[in-house]
């Protein structure tokens, strides 16, 4: 529980340093720990489809030539060398590569003379958070995607359209591919913050019974990855938002519709993750409020007890006083016939006096 | 009550859910929760009116035939068919269709050649704060219009001065209505918030008379949705705005100098919004205050006891001891003709001297 | 005192929605509480000057005739009629008229072919922060004002000047004197904030003195006053920003000159209403801290006093066993000669040492 | 003390009040406790120099004949004669003149036909902040300079430039002059901040020794204090960007690379502005932690000390009941041989075994 | 530790003030404490390299003649007259040399007509955060870098490249050169965040287990740390932004290219910023409720145990009563056979009572 506000930003901060030395830019050369890469290939027209899983790089050219369009995914950034040819094959920028290869890049779009290269930031939750890069280069007629290679899938919903050819997806070409995962990508965004709904739904329900430290720590947390999933939405509105606008021959009159609906998406994000984030900052609020409250009612039963106990001691105290009975002045109380039943009486009428007191207080009902 | 933060904001993300899954766009296929479609038809021309409450596509179209202008209020988006037979009828963009069968949209305006599309949100309040999404479209010579079908109906006082002409309201053509549409959805924006005010006006009372924990959670919870109301209006004056600037033959200019009212009004509101969202923070604040001065006083009683009997009691505790008498050193007071009175005079001094003392640092009088 | 935060702005609320219900939009039919309108005119030359208090509209069009320019002042809104004849016979828009008669505007300026249409806000002091909607009507050759007629009158210097002719304000046509209008209203905001320093003064005495809850709800109204006055400054800056910039043959350079300088008071005016928040808010927190003070300094005294005497009770209490002298083990102390009066030195020792430690902690020192 | 954080604010307050009342603009009286005017001639050329300390007018435009450029330097407003004299000579604006004499403006420019005039703010700090109202009015071949007349002048380091001809300041005309002169008030900046820096250093000190209600009373002092600062430096930020950025031919291009260095004076002047309101506001919470920290301390003994004596109580007074031995039952315990001591060892080992419980759980360590 | 909070900012604004004196501007004296200068001169052409370490001027026009391009880096500002010298004859303008010898400026880059004079600020954190001014002045073929000389050198790895002519940088000229230097300037700042990351990591460890008032202190230094790192970035991103929009013919479009990497990792440098500097706010709260937490534990104990003992000994106090059996009513219980373990039976009735009463309401268990 400890390590959990600090330890996920300095993991970043280690892949971002282990990528960006001292060296000279524009080396492809992926960091040790990528994952191995794997290249699915999909050839298709708006009537032909053909899909070849874990494929060389001439599988992949050899299926170009019978189809208008090509997706290459790369999933798994490990082999720097393949990568480097398709690259060269298609006439990447080198910078383009190694920002591929590097996979700790905000959301961006960058246009070149040939292609336009987007970097965004899938997200998926299963024990934590997990983030995921995914960079896109729309060409005329191919769409290369390079993932990190952490499980999880969010393209295959479009993999799956194009087989199916549903919604016409294989006719509107490579710009329309490159809206399809941009979009998926964003849906995704959706059950994530489904996750955290649960834990502050959960985080709720306990802040009013059991007000333990571990409340805030973990609110503090969610806090904190919500933040982070807000960085990482508010670059890729800036991003759509350019694509929508730019003048960019490679994205259609059409495609730019459908981005709308992107942004669109995009908006009710920000919206529904600054109204969680509020939602955490009101329940750590609230937390306080509670574990000072339980306090206050803790004080009140030692006042209370306090304030009663002690006058009726005090009378006792007094009559275990030993003064001699040698003077006639000297504690004649403790000789009268009914002395005893009348200091007892005399306590019982302090303590009623006192809770009636208390009472019209209003300090015997529950404050919480 | 517990449920009050989280839950409504759990239940808009599963509406968004729900409507943006990895599927293709462009399907108008309303949720399956969707209540059913009734269209009411109205039919005007500066001389003439007619209305037709839950009627069919045809019946509606017959009507147009008769009239100049068209308005066509869906009521409910259950009726999937229904909807993209009159957007095909119309000539309205797919993605249009599936913006206004999937209500959980931003308030937004967007310019079609041949029409306007305007989302903006009803807001009521019965027993807890409703939106409803209505979706507006400005056509050459027709108005649609469509409700999530929930109960309650912000236009009907514009359905009411149609029939009467009020304002002459049917002669300045489909701009003005939908118009008039948009103020009477920003009209009912101010008597819910009067319930708010209602309800900070009965929690500033219980306040200061009882500090208990629902006071906190339910500032909290009005301040949520105050914040709510806030990011429902900011993009609908944005929209409002968009209508007054925005070169578009489909808006004359007289009904821009009526939208600048509509603006005004959105201002009103925010101002409105914003100070009675300061004074729910205002409130938990010193909710807190008058928390911690509670305890303060309940505090000083056990102080002013506590210090009082303490001594008190130690005195008594002294003339307790048993010291045997066989010394004459020993405790000779207890033998003397007026010890036990001259205790209790001591004992009384003493509790004076206090009491004295405590009234001059003002612990004596009350706090709060 | 209790009512303070919430109810201003639910009146407020409450006006606003009496003036916007879901009516048709430019019926110019004043609020029943208006109060009745007394029409004051002026009529003024470079070389003349004529006055007529609680005048018709035909004495003032009589006026007119006369002289150069005339100045229209209704006073009161209550007299729709009067104000519609004005309207019509000068070419005013029925929606300026409709937003003269509901005084619920925000300070916004616009222009229309010949008149420009200035809503500013009066504010005073006399009980309680009392606002008022000034809206002036500038033409060609005649101003009119539309105040709500509540007590108190801000232009009453303005019509001096132009009765002695001060500064040659006579000369100077319609622009100029809606210039001196609108310098007059700005000005009146000093002497309310200046209020408003007084109150903060009074407080700021109180806060070290008397910590009572009264104080916190006090600086918390005021803070709510002062961002009120704040909002009604803001929309004011960009009126005059507007009338310096905006091309409008209506306003003549020299005036726009003079314009300036009220941008300059409302910079003033902003700096100081932003600095008297920031002291009401630091005198929130300092009167946080004098009580969160006091309780320490309670706390205190409980602490010593029972540090101290508890110690000693339980050596009496030790003392005060009844052990039975039958074993020479038993409590051989109480047959001491000196048995009572050593216990007493060490009960005496033992206080000492405690209050030389607590002494040395600083304990005994006053906290504050 | 207690004045501290209002009276400055009000008597700027009064001040502009007294300033601006609802008479006519472009009057050129001051105030009535304005200090006495002193005129000081700077004339000189590139090659001459000549000075005249508290000259007249005539002996100004004497001096003006015989060098290049002049410098008026009017150290105090009390004269509005002179001023206004020497106004009408050189053509300067009435509203101009009213602004110079009414030293309560925000930092500005304006220009006009014939000369920009600039008004910045000079600070130094005796005893207090103090602040005064420098008024410039660029011409072509004089500068004038308007000074409030408090002691102290930041201006002598520019004069004693003047004389010796440093860094050729005599060469460069009137706009290098004014430019010298705003650089000169600007750097008087540094040793006003430096004060502050003393005071915080001092307080920082104090936080950690003696919580005081003081140190947070002068916390939030220098906070408002720096806040001022702020205030006046930010509108002399955008003077000097329009300065550099106006096309205005009174200002050379060259002039303008040096007030390039102006602004990045004021960069790093607010720069250091803001981080030591961050450092006031980080010691105000400092100091309410340590504040709460000292309370928890003292909580503690007092927890420790009670927590020990009262089980040490009760068994003295379980022992000092009077049960009658006339039943064997009653209380044998007081009959035993070591009855007495075997209490003792008791009382010693619930002592000790509370003693090592509470040390266990770090209550004997210190909390601070 | 006290000093921590003011000191660095003070030393800061000292030496602002040394170099910012009243004097004339363009005066290139180094201040006093400067670091002596060490010239080490490097010439390179596409094919050439050559490196002269703590060369004189004349050495290194030597080396000019014999290769393209010249880098100059001068370590220590010391030498004034040197470095007088090499901008005499590279036409350096004085206000730039000003501005190199005084290393208190804000990022910021200036066109000139023959140069582009850039200022970045180094970071290392060796024991603390060292800051460093690094002078660049590109001109068409040179470029010279001026460091004020602290040990550390981030230019280093440039140098490596160059003598390697690793990545071509050889071949791509001075823009590409101060590309690369700016680069590596950047890449300096992960490991210090680094270092902070490892504070904050230990600080995370011991806010749980130690509540000590360091923990507080060193959390707001680290903050105000992270904040001057942030505001030396900040102007560096647009340095970065200006120098790739920029239209200026020294700047290649290859090297804008390769800027936008650089702009890239400013991005992720503030954006881990950020969210460092949200954890540290989110640890000093934390760090608050572990202490408030500890407050209540200890209280609860203290609750507890008078709660349970004032009763009891209540109970003895009465039994300790000296009320003479000379009448029978006179607490007969004293003579009862069992009466002794009677009491003792009811102490222990009313102590499980407690208890029992107290871990249903939860008090027993632990708060934190």
């Amino acid at each position: 529980m400890l390590q959990r506000l600090i330890l996920p930003a300095r993991s970043r901060l280690e892949r971002i340093r282990k990528a960006a030395p001292g060296q000279a830019p524009g080396l492809v050369v992926p960091p040790e720990d990528s994952a191995r890469t794997a290249l699915d290939v999909v050839g298709f027209s708006a009537e032909s489809f053909e899909e070849d899983k874990d494929a060389t790089l001439e599988q992949a050219f050899a299926i170009r030539t019978k189809h208008d369009f090509l997706w290459l995914d790369f999933d798994g950034l490990g082999d720097g060398e393949l990568i480097r040819e398709a690259g060269a094959a298609l006439g990447i920028h080198k910078l383009t590569l190694e920002d591929i290869v590097h996979p700790h890049q905000r959301a961006k779009v960058e246009y070149f003379a040939d292609y336009v290269y987007i970097v965004v930031r899938m997200v998926s939750f299963t024990d934590k958070l997990e983030r995921e890069q995914l960079s896109i280069i729309l060409g005329r007629d191919y769409v290369l995607t390079f993932q990190e290679g952490k499980p999880g899938d969010c393209l295959e919903p479009v993999r799956e359209r194009l087989r199916r050819s549903r919604g016409g997806i294989r006719a509107h070409g490579t710009d329309y591919l490159a809206y399809a995962l941009i979009d998926a990508v964003i849906d995704h965004y959706f059950p994530v913050l489904e996750r955290y709904a649960d834990q502050l739904e959960g985080l709720e329900a306990q802040v009013s019974h059991r007000p333990y430290l571990d409340v805030v720590w973990q609110l503090h947390g969610i806090r904190r990855e919500l933040l982070q999933l807000q960085s990482a939405v508010l670059p890729q509105r800036d991003l759509v938002q350019s694509l929508i606008r730019e003048p960019c021959s490679l994205v259609a009159d059409d495609t730019r519709l459908h981005l709308r609906d992107v942004a669109d998406h995009e908006g009710q994000l920000l919206d529904l993750l600054l109204s969680y984030r509020e939602m955490a900052q009101a329940l750590i609020e609230i937390h306080l409020n509670v574990a000072s409250n339980r306090m206050n009612e803790v004080m009140q039963v030692l006042t209370i007890i306090g304030a009663i106990f002690m006058p009726l001691s005090f009378i006792a105290g007094v009559y275990g006083m030993n003064f001699d009975p040698v003077s006639p002045h000297n504690m004649p109380e403790l000789r009268w016939r009914y002395g005893y039943f009348g200091t007892l009486a005399l306590m019982g009428v302090v303590a009623l006096v006192q809770l009636v007191l208390f009472y019209r207080k209003g300090w015997l009902g529950r404050m919480h």
